[in-house]
């Protein structure tokens, strides 16, 4: 029990982050059942995973399924050039992400942007939605003349529960009954693990959103199981609780100072000597009953969300349509 | 077919002036089959009307239903006084109207906020969602916690055909079959018949709202019918157009310079002897084949839209509660 | 007294419309004082013109100096291609106009955006300040790092008397005498004397910003005289009175009539007869006591200022520094 | 020198933590040459203080002059009751602080609304400016017609260095120099030094903006040396670092830790028994190569400014025109 609520503390919705976790201390190759292979180029690291049995599952905390993570560190810089390569890398990702997963070019696409568009670093999903080239309702009325290349793409922004009064998984399910899409597309804010993750890392992963994820406490969740239909689910890190930076800095803190001596332990004391987990609870215990808690985001949150919507639209664009140019991304989108 | 196409040119959403276009010339109580009521005070007048049989309804070219309208010439003038006036009237009407068509005070509620929240003049809806007081979540999630005096309430904007790819009358059937609201309001911005009825007025009906009204040209409407559930619409005319204001305008001219001569022959010639329908037909047709048949509205459509949505979200709040006070309304929203 | 306030309600801010009334019925040549020349090209008409004499300009009713208009007539359409287009016509016009008044690479440049940011129509200036690549601190900070090819470049958006409660022009006078610029650029929107022009046309001018022009009813104007420094104005004219609107559909009414019949004097009567000035009188003492006569938008104008900022914002960050690409202006905005 | 820039780590904008940091140990009544009174009442905690000698100036490390603060610990909580009550208590402090540095109800004013509007923790500044109530340009414009009780006032903001390319303290400068007010009010986002302070904590200082202090790292000041008229300024912490947080939390841990055993040397080592500047020192050294030491923000930082802003601009629009209401401050501001 104790040991549960621990683990939920550390929780991860990033299958990369839980992966770690699972192989604390030794190399990932370890973990049987689980396939990856990472990229790096111009500053853009991507890594492809894949969870192939219950028993990885279970040992990393993640669903069977396909993960594939972007991580830019540099991409807080609002350097434009980063985010055309950015957007281009998620295109092509993303496309090859759907031909791994038996989507065809012709399935017919409803995105979902989850989260609140009145809180900025909550507004990933709705900002994404805005900027999302729709195309279901020329196939609708008037299916002979669209051009070849396309294909029926919707985009709903379905609000949080605290402002709808309605869970956002009920208005999705709704939505899905009357338009009949194959296949969902879900973006959502999440919470990261480590301040440096915030708005410089994409999840792709076609496990759907699953409830307690993302900023919104969601109680129900967007899966296949629930909605009838496939269901991907791209998250950005946007917030990060208070007691996460407290923890990851201590640890680097930690590490600093075992540099600079031979015996570590009179440095730290008994606190040194915690675990992570033991020491993240501590921190939780005393900052929350003063409500010190809090989620907290980088000051420039405005500028860094519209960025990362922008690619992330940019990306989507271009994977869903063959007709739009690849190499371009940025061009289809304002 | 020529007939009913001039015909469509004059229809109107608004009940009012449907009827004064119904009666040309004769007094209204002329029209069996159609009660009706004027209130005026304060600068704000309330119509209270019932067509009451099909001919009634045929006659006026509007549906069998209630209507109740209020008109407030100095609306634009910006003075909170008389918007607080104008709120409060609402919520008391609006209160009066769910009694009179037998809705309680325990029926939950479904606000639907239609438009684009990207344009405007077509963003009342949308807006007026976001200052809604919304409380389904609370009667889902803790039924006993609920205070007495309030009534399950949910709220959503479901954007339009143009960037959802899909229609909005499917989405919110998706979202009726889901939540299962006993009644649902729709609040939806209108095409005016003239430039001073623009954000001066607004119309509560219990027919809904239909396909071609509105700004966004919906092909599928929100009614009964169509959703199972009464729907009450909420209309308010933020748009015109120019071939509207032109004709308007020449009917005024033509009045004023009528006051200053006896043979008035000479003074507008054919063009003075054409009835109303003829002679936008004629303007039309001028204007059509050059893109100038815009749609327009008011340079300070900004302040207006949000002066408006805050009048009919206040309304809202107080008639739907019975433990808001509806001598305060503006109280309960920011 | 009488002829000039009719002169005042057909004045324009653009000079390509001030000429056109001063030669009503004549060859435009026949102006004496007067150079033009006007270039066609993708849906961009480019008219230069420079009013060389007192005379000129007296009959104009436009000063002495340069203009250079860009109409675009499918500028509304949304199409971003054009929109480039017109970006970098613009940068170039812009950049040959610096040269025709003499400004060298090197002259630094404080860029004002005029107008209410609140107020769409009026937000213009406000928005395209909002995307001018800024660079004076960068000279004044660290003179010696800054790349060639870049001019020192300030921006700022003074607001509006009726929200700061100073004439922008003596806000605008305090920066310049502190900030101490060799050239002033002020954007403004501008009442169109037709509803075609509103948002398709873009006027520049080394004339600067007069008293009365724009929408905001400026006491004082920017010009060189005042400020000490040359100034650029660069107006877009985004609103239009209803009663213009009115008066210039009654011509093209007139004219579509008249293509249709030969004795057009029963046609019209007196009021066919009437000239323009005295019928736009008639139209607004008609509208004016009953409020009516408000400045109107198309119900798009969210979409179309933001298009013409960009297009502005874009045009101008390629003109001023020569390291900038003027063949592909849309990539250093966003 | 080191002894200095560790200092500078502890620095702090707000009187109150200043005079805290002076006095560690020993109760505050220790400081000669500092007044000062606190009132606590529904939350809403107000102290005044004034520093009245050279020599408790430099101990605080703030200039000599008067200092208010008022501290709402529940004012994140969204309780608009609770805002109202800050808003009158904000007026009246204000009020009395006017009448306590000798500032007459005629004195013309200025306020400056610092920071970017673009970046939403900054924009503090600029959206109270939206809502002040403007007055200046009746008494210029008509002022036999302006009621008795108001006095003139004025508002700009003058964006930052960053979008402008001129330091705001000389756009100041120059509108001070036009507009001639006889004291300038300026609002500031400043960085806390404990998250419990973000948006929680008020400072009225007439001793100005100081360079360095704010969000914006200003190079010049606006105090009355500078302007040349009295400057009032207004700060409210709005972020906090990164490294801040750690180092509030691990205080609060140790002290948590100490409650529960006896000898603490074990406990935390020497990591335990630095100082708070050693440890804040040792926490940036380690995050700031990995440019991880940023600016944090509660998530809900959009309605948390907003609320602030309608405070202070309710607040001075009550205290600076003798003719509002002081008990009901928020019906003048929407």
């Amino acid at each position: 029990m104790d040991k549960d609520l621990s683990l939920y503390d550390v929780r991860t919705d990033l299958a990369l982050e839980a992966r770690e976790l699972a192989v604390r201390g030794q190399p990932s190759a370890d973990i049987p059942g689980v396939w990856s292979e990472t990229d790096s180029r111009e500053g853009i690291t991507v890594t492809r995973m894949e969870i192939q049995t219950d028993q990885a599952a279970r040992q990393i905390g993640k669903m069977i399924g396909h993960y594939v993570t972007l991580e830019v560190p540099d991409m807080r810089q609002g350097d434009t050039t980063l985010q055309d390569q950015v957007a281009t890398t998620f295109a092509k990702e993303f496309e090859a992400f759907l031909k791994r997963i038996g989507i065809t070019a012709k399935s017919s696409v409803l995105i979902v942007g989850l989260g609140n568009s009145n809180v900025t670093p909550d507004a990933l999903g709705p900002i994404v939605i805005d900027n999302i080239m729709v195309t279901r309702h020329f196939f609708e009325l008037m299916p002979d003349q669209v051009s070849p290349g396309y294909r029926p793409v919707s985009a709903v922004a379905p609000g949080v529960l605290g402002t709808t009064g309605i869970e956002s998984s009920d208005i999705v399910q709704g939505i899905v009954d009357k338009a009949k899409p194959e296949l969902i597309i879900a973006i959502d804010a999440l919470a990261a693990k480590s301040l440096e993750r915030v708005n410089t890392t994409i999840q792709i992963a076609d496990t759907g959103i699953h409830p307690g994820s993302g900023i919104g406490n969601k109680r129900k969740g967007l899966t296949k199981d629930i909605l009838g239909v496939p269901c991907i689910g791209i998250g950005v890190p946007t917030v990060v609780y208070a007691s996460t930076i407290v923890n990851n800095t201590m640890d680097l803190v930690f590490e600093h100072m075992k540099r600079h001596t031979d015996n570590t332990d009179p440095l730290f004391g008994v606190f040194g000597k915690m675990d992570e987990t033991e020491r993240l609870q501590l921190v939780k215990e005393v900052l929350n009953p003063l409500g010190h808690d809090l989620l907290v985001t980088p000051k420039e949150i405005d500028k860094f969300i519209e960025d990362i919507a922008n690619v992330i639209a940019s990306g989507l664009n271009a994977a869903l349509h063959e007709a739009v140019d690849k190499d371009n991304v940025a061009a289809y989108t304002h």
